[in-house]
């Protein structure tokens, strides 16, 4: 929490069926309070019967001393009428976030350099990796890293040791290129989102070296997915894809250094809008309301 | 007007001054009609003395019939107590177009298309060119076709033709690489916006034969902007831009052929957001509420 | 076959074991002729054991009428020399072009756009649809249009039907958006390369309405896939593949539209590539020698 | 230079009036002595009276010992007959690079984490700011920094001092964000080529602040130029393009964020092209035989 201008605000997000009267609803509420809503957006999935999304920012003198007493409030007068699902998120009360890593650098490197610039507005509790190859680039940034090492038939062991590091101490947990799958009761018992990011063909290429499998088979494009973790692997809701053209000349080292590319910068993007609150996750979906 | 579902909706559009309270008198107005907000898009140019805009789609049993009692009602509970200008657009009021050509063919055969195919929402009154070489393209997709040319000192009479063809019976005219400049005094008789296509580079190419200076100079991206006509030549409101890649293999024919490619799907956007009602100007910036 | 200029050209195109020599051994063989290479392009799969292709436009004087000559002695002098594959084509001898429909226009109409605008230069032998429906679209652009229904169980007879208007009267068969499945046994008797378009999306979407399942899914990227047609659905060698980005707004009929804008996107680059003897197929991949 | 089989290739550059058997030539003389061609890449400003340009990667044991017995037999047997420009690298021989920067890291910090992982094959000599901001990231990275501070009036001894630095240590200098005007004097005396990358606009906007005046036209592309340096500012020859889309809820700050992810990326990529002599220049303009 702090004093500054930026904490006199707050984010809102709401999901719902969708029927007439909500945005007249919460827009009343927060006018009678003196609130002025600063941005707004909302979706609806179906005018009939549908799922109804929104996030509001607004700024409003004194919200995060009065944070209890305002949500007691908006539940009875507002979320109750509407059956709403909703959260509010203070911008002064920053994040905490946790990144796994095993040995490969380039996700985790690109998360800090933009969290050193001021691009994404957390706190980073630590580092941790399956190897101990990237400590020192970590050191360097003036993040904490911890090893947990993964042995063959020592998962349960090591998820143990990674809630002993994580549980509690963070809001969301980060995987940038960890290659360890992990197990539904980690996910239970950590309890806060997880997003993770992976390699993305037209088409699909289960199985090991899949740059290499692309490559004998010529795809023009490749990608990279940024999505929710959930105990179903690399099937979860979607957060953000983007891709690179490569043609025949390109080798297999050269697919891997443009995914990597593509995989820091779907990534960065990902976790930037989940600290900034952008995101609504319905059934396997996404709802982003990106800002820019 | 219609008497099917679609034309029991209405599209409003708002710009103000930002302040607390206008998305709240604003959805509560509706509220209380009973109208269903289906879509909703707002922005603020800064959240402290910024200018407010906002889109809102909303279904509403005989919306239309009623419209002159509902727009009054509007104006007076609402608009006037947050100083707003607004318009509602009825989607089944469909806008009429007007097009006109000189030699080139590429865009306007890519809105006849799309309007054939129903991408765009509205009546085509015909295409008028300077030239007569895309007068049977036109007529093969059931669209009359006029000739106005413009001979070297019959610009006065030229737009006089036009007007007689245009003002008052379109809500739109659309220029479709039409090579010749239209005067202020034609832009205010006519009345109506007019969104012209154009080619674009980095950095820019003024003069004759922009795409063999760019190819000269060795450019690696071309593209291409639509936007709003006003006096200032090519400087109006910018509704939409794309680019495309080009290198050193790419002939001056290749960049012309990617450049019409480019300007075709640009202008079609374009032509798009502006009959869905999703673009708002102000002062030289436009505000686009793209639905996809 | 023509006297223009351009008919004095030749493309080469040559894939072979990769070793040291190769191009000294062409380019000696065109330079004794005195063709002058207007254009080349190679690649080698790997330095060491690789497959070698390579592309050569060169102009020749009187080169046509001396084809059968110049391929002999090209054959004795060069190609067995390095156990080439190889054939040249001739810009002057214009390739025939068949097109299989269904219901959906947006490719065919693009194709015949391009080639009315000189962008692909071929013959149009004419347009085959198991529906009625894009009949007078055809024929507005001046193509003949046949109609061979496939009823159920009518597979059999409908190839033979085809093979009726195709074989012998075609060098390339293009399926703009024809939603049938061809049988293995209808590709050889055919015996001319046949270009396929499907959407593609990350990650793929089996099964019936896919556009629906992807947007279920709340994928931020829809793309698609031009290949060669091999017995294996949808699975042949990738020529070219391009993707647009979406948001949560995009219906369905959003996604349906923006890929409908890709898929004749990428099957009219794939197409033209073709048609300038531009790709090299080898075992399951392509490589493209684009111009552009 | 070093022993191992990279070292045992070379990368040859021709540029030259276009005529029959240049490639014949060229190639003849790599396989008389043996030379395996592993990529060639070969382009014609236009097959009559063109310029023609050539990269051409050999293989060939023993290369850089013979060094110059090799060039010079080139320029005798070769060079001479076709009234070439030529140049030979050796990639065993690695370039060394200088970079200046002011007080933005995010392009010195993208190069120096690309070079760290091994994708610029260089050896970075040190890095030079006018300011002394960045200096203990880039001693992080285990990178020599010297400040040399530009203060009103000083610019003649700063570019004295600059090259005390960097004559005759440098085979190339990047500014990475220098936010200095160099004056032809020192670019000639410095006898190494310079890339300078830039934010790009359509239209473009001179001036200060180009990113303000940018947003308040609302431009709905940004990107970024890189070009070697050339005493007309910012109007050197151009290496590499890119752009982002942005749109109206994008804030000044959002196009400087989402401006320097373009500026990195496009400038990494035109340094990594001239690193692998992938960059010939012809008068205002680049060939870039770009091999991904």
């Amino acid at each position: 929490m702090s004093d500054d201008p930026a904490s006199a605000g707050g984010r809102l997000l709401i999901w719902c069926p969708d029927r007439p009267g909500i945005v007249a609803g919460v827009s009343a509420f927060l006018a009678a309070r003196g609130a002025n809503i600063t941005a707004s957006d909302q979706h609806s999935s179906d005018p009939r019967d549908g799922r109804f999304f929104m996030r509001m920012e607004f700024q409003l003198a004194g919200l995060e001393r009065a944070a209890d007493e305002f949500e007691r409030a908006f539940d009875d007068e507002v979320a109750g009428l509407f059956g709403m699902r909703w959260r509010i998120a203070y911008p002064g009360r920053r994040k905490r976030v946790g990144i796994l890593v095993s040995h490969e650098g380039h996700c985790v490197l690109e998360l800090l350099t933009r969290w050193r610039r001021g691009e994404l507005d957390a706190n980073i509790v630590g580092v941790i990796g399956n190897h101990r190859v990237l400590e020192d680039d970590v050191l360097a940034q003036g993040v904490e890293f911890a090893h947990v090492p993964t042995p063959r038939g020592g998962r349960e062991e090591a998820e143990r040791e990674l809630l002993g590091h994580l549980a509690g101490r963070c809001d969301l947990v980060v995987l940038a290129r960890y290659m360890q799958i992990l197990t539904g009761d980690f996910l239970d018992r950590l309890g806060v989102p997880v997003i993770n990011i992976h390699h993305s063909f037209l088409p699909a290429f289960p199985g090991a070296a899949p740059y290499r499998q692309a490559h004998e088979r010529g795809v023009k494009i490749i990608g990279a997915t940024a999505h929710y973790v959930t105990e179903e692997l690399d099937d979860g809701p979607i957060i953000e894809q983007d891709v690179a053209r490569v043609s025949h000349r390109a080798t297999v080292a050269d697919f891997v250094r443009t995914g990597a590319d593509i995989e820091r910068a779907v990534l960065a993007r990902a976790v930037r809008w989940h600290l900034e609150d952008r995101i609504l996750v319905h059934e396997r979906k996404t709802v982003v309301f990106a800002g820019e």
